[in-house]
């Protein structure tokens, strides 16, 4: 009896943007270890597994990195079916790769199953090419979490060489769109804050770096956000309106609390 | 009677890496316009739909730009469920935005529904996590088709700086290495070049920025390449080495009943 381990890509939320891999997985998982941004409509593709809620929110402190290492490592070790449920893509800014390594050193055979990470899939539901000729031929993914590991991302890349995209960076937008300011960035680039993409209630916060700088509130929601930074943000006004089934929500100007 | 045009992502190749909605959208569809990179399997999944082929690959040029645009309006116009399938991601180096906005001007109905980019999913299914605690924090992705596009991005990104993600860059990739080397970038930085994503066939070549500078050769093959560039990559010695099952087709297409 041999156990196996998936780490899994959930996407951004929708269960539709599930790969046909992973909603595999979800059905024949005898354990499900989830992340606080996995919405719990994917949990019901998984009808057989027990669940298991091991993710870190905003002060909520469930288990740490190890405990989830060895949760993973004694189900499989129990000839279970883990998957490890992640939101977005488990090798981008998630993770991922400390665990494929846990595992690798306790012997356990493992796989990868990629998903959609929302620094991509947040910016094309809301009608934002990342790249656009004559615009925008490259960007650049980073998180915005901690000021340790984002200011020297920040300090290498010329101003406005590029659309950014920064992932858990809500709270820290002033000190990021000041700091790419002061580094050169002109205050009027085009930023959006897209909230939820793909979930109910996703929206949509138009704005600039400047107004950002400047101390831009957004409203109070539970709602994980996507920062896109860079010119290609203004397609939105065209590409965003006609997106409603994809599940855009474009907040009218009025509306906004900037 | 009206037509819609969803713009769909397909991912890097391997039919179980297509999201729900993209299967959904290719089993109504009445038409397929289709790229060189997507394989033949995928459209197997569009029973109902005539099939055309707009791919541009190697000097063979089967359609222009406009053509493509018009061909979808047209479409649309007679009624049709149109399915524009493009490798990958729809918004990520593929044109998918000027796309958008030709349908857009048209007044055609339409949607994007986001797809597996190869620029994350090559480096994952090849055990590179893009982003890793105490080695790299952020990644950029650009096209290394045209100098003209990818010069000016590579010389706005301080050396060593973050991974670097080439799609289309095979053919360019001593000039790439080169150049990076000549910004101060080490010639010891570890490169791979994944071939075939996902696809029957795929394999990984790692190297470094030197050799690449000095001309190491390729295996001649039809497969699509990713380059990526950073420390992460000596992470797949490890990792790489149990994911042979992110790339075999665990039930044949047939038995799928998704």
């Amino acid at each position: 009896m041999t156990g196996f381990v998936s780490l899994v890509g959930a996407g951004p939320g929708d269960p539709e943007l599930l790969t046909l891999r992973a909603l595999r997985r979800l059905r024949d998982a005898d354990l499900v270890l989830n992340d606080a941004l996995v919405q719990a409509e994917l949990l019901e593709l998984a009808p057989k597994a027990q669940r298991f809620y091991v993710g870190k929110r905003a002060g909520r402190h469930s288990i740490d990195q190890g405990g989830i290492h060895q949760l993973m490592i004694r189900a499989a070790r129990r000839g279970q079916r883990v998957v490890r449920l992640k939101a977005g893509d488990p090798f981008v800014l998630g993770r991922g790769g400390e665990e494929a390594l846990a595992l690798d050193a306790a012997g356990i055979a493992y796989e990868v199953v990629p998903g959609l990470s929302s620094a991509l899939a947040a910016p094309l539901l809301a009608g934002i090419p990342l790249t656009h000729r004559g615009i925008s031929a490259a960007f650049t993914v980073v998180s915005g979490h901690a000021e340790a590991a984002y200011a020297p991302v920040l300090d290498s890349i010329a101003p406005n060489a590029l659309t950014l995209v920064v992932l858990m960076g809500v709270a820290q937008r002033a000190q990021i769109a000041g700091r790419l300011i002061a580094r050169g960035w002109t205050a009027a680039t085009p930023a959006a804050l897209l909230f939820g993409a793909s979930q109910p209630g996703s929206f949509t916060q138009t704005t600039t770096l400047g107004e950002l700088a400047a101390g831009a509130s957004v409203p109070a929601t539970e709602l994980p956000a996507v920062l896109v930074i860079g010119e290609v943000v203004s397609l939105a006004s065209v590409i965003g309106q006609v997106g409603h089934l994809g599940h855009v929500h474009t907040v009218p100007l009025a509306e906004r609390s900037l």
